[in-house]
């Protein structure tokens, strides 16, 4: 495999990647126009972000607010940093392979029930569906980052519970069918710290070092919690979005991805080094105000602001 | 000591006392009559709540909003349920303990500057008032309570960091002074889920077994994951407030405690029983709707919902 996953994500650091620019405009009524996500972009870096989720590579006149995702996956680049887009099926994935993005995520479910839902298709039809993008990516020759984003891996609300067993059982399978790393998912935010932390730990073991995403969402304000005991357990790749963007389609109102802000002060009061210049990071949200007008914006460090501790002096 | 701390606190289990009658209404604009308070009592102990915070003997001209907190410490009583009022001097003290109240807190500052800020006292002054109502309630041959809250335990929004080693001394102090209890207050949110660990295993090895309380603000997003850590490290008693009523008076608009719901709700997935019905509390913030109309009411479990996981089916 020409993929060094460590090259991307260094041991020893914690990575956390902004998906603000998809996920967090998944829902929105409205969205950042092409210079005000470059604008996002840039700033954002300029705090010291070095991940960024760009977009989805979607037919362009069916989902408009993607359509745009080549200029942010150039800025990301420009900027030093390391660029994600999601795509859906085969097409999307050569779509993405055609550019200069770092990684590519694929994404199943762990529960039967919501992968059906939601992509129509079985899980079985959806890892085989990742191992020809699999095959496409080895085709390319490139050595782009293939992840598999795993929905649901901590409850569904269509089926409930998900047995932990089983979540495993998918990761096995989407690293037989050829991704390079794995992402587990509390889409609806159904996770409990324990939970998390028992999970973490089996996936610290199976990959055996090798870098993991845990994408958590703060539906039920558990997100936080549910990072901490993740770091506490060795997960050092986490997904986040400014302002907490990004809601939930099974609970109107309802609070979305895991606040990057908050996370970011979460992970230093641990003693971890994000790497990010929180203050300037704050300031970023004033152009999420002008981009996107009346969409409510989350998060508790904003509105309080650092404490005024030796470590933020 | 006639006091049996773990009557009122049984070992083993987990105490979720709702402050919002008190310190949640401590800054708002408008407070509830008192056949709200009641109603609000009444509700929240059908639901499960247990312990309460009535209120503050202050003087009723200077503080109309607890005025009437001899009327909530009947209805607390007539639930069944344990009332605990506040006392910032003698005079209160005498006041409180000339009711049937179950329990007084007394405060003092971790932190020397927010002392004098506060209550224009030094902190030995403090202690001296503490032994003084320690006395007074000593007098009174009755069995309440007396707890002393240490605020700004984690950082203080006048002088920083406080080193966790003044935290134990001012603990040790007011021990000595002749409280049964005390209770460590995040009274900003600048605590991290490392530093509430590390007090919490200080505390729990201090006292030996015996109760202490942690009161946790959100205001920057880490009260739940704090709640988590010291959940882990033993701490069984817990402030919090219905729909995060509560304020900071140092950070305009932020959130004030941690969310008597969200707690449960992260406590309950920890596998811990709080004796709590979650969607019978959720139901109980309807009535602060209209109690404190134009109030911000916090908490994402409400508006999310409970998980259809087997644990609240």
């Amino acid at each position: 495999m020409s993929v060094d996953l460590n090259k991307a994500y260094p041991a020893g650091q914690i990575a956390i990647r902004e998906v603000g620019l998809r996920d967090g405009l998944q829902l929105t009524k409205v969205w950042p126009d092409t210079a005000q996500k470059r604008a996002w972009v840039a700033q954002e870096a300029a705090a010291g972000m070095r991940y960024f989720e760009v977009g989805s590579f979607l037919p362009a006149d069916k989902v408009p607010r993607f359509a745009d995702v080549r200029d942010v996956i150039d800025e990301v680049a420009a900027q030093g940093a390391h660029g994600v887009a999601l795509a859906l099926n085969q097409r999307g994935a050569t779509d993405a392979l055609a550019t200069g993005v770092d990684e590519i995520t694929v994404v199943i479910s762990a529960s039967a029930a919501h992968n059906e839902a939601n992509v129509r298709r079985t899980q079985d039809q959806s890892l085989s569906e990742m191992a020809a993008v699999a095959q496409l990516r080895a085709d390319s020759g490139k050595s782009t980052i293939l992840n598999a984003g795993i929905a649901m891996a901590f409850g569904c609300s269509l089926s409930g519970d998900v047995a932990e067993d089983d979540v495993m059982r998918i990761v096995d399978r989407c690293l037989e069918a050829g991704v390079d790393m794995v992402g587990l998912a509390d889409s609806v935010g159904y996770g409990g710290p324990k939970q998390v932390a028992r999970l973490a730990r089996r996936m610290e073991e199976r990959l055996n070092g090798d870098p993991w995403v845990l994408h958590l969402h703060d539906t039920r304000g558990l997100g936080l919690a549910n990072a901490a005991a993740a770091l506490d357990a060795g997960c050092r790749v986490f997904d986040a979005s400014l302002a907490g963007l990004g809601g939930c389609p099974f609970a109107p109102g309802a609070t979305g991805n895991v606040v990057t802000e908050d996370l970011v002060f979460l992970a230093e009061t641990m003693g971890f080094d994000t790497g990010i210049d929180l203050p300037r990071l704050i300031e970023t949200r004033a152009l999420l105000n002008q981009a996107l007008a009346g969409e409510a914006l989350h998060g508790a460090l904003a509105k309080a602001g650092t404490p005024n501790l030796q470590r933020w002096l």
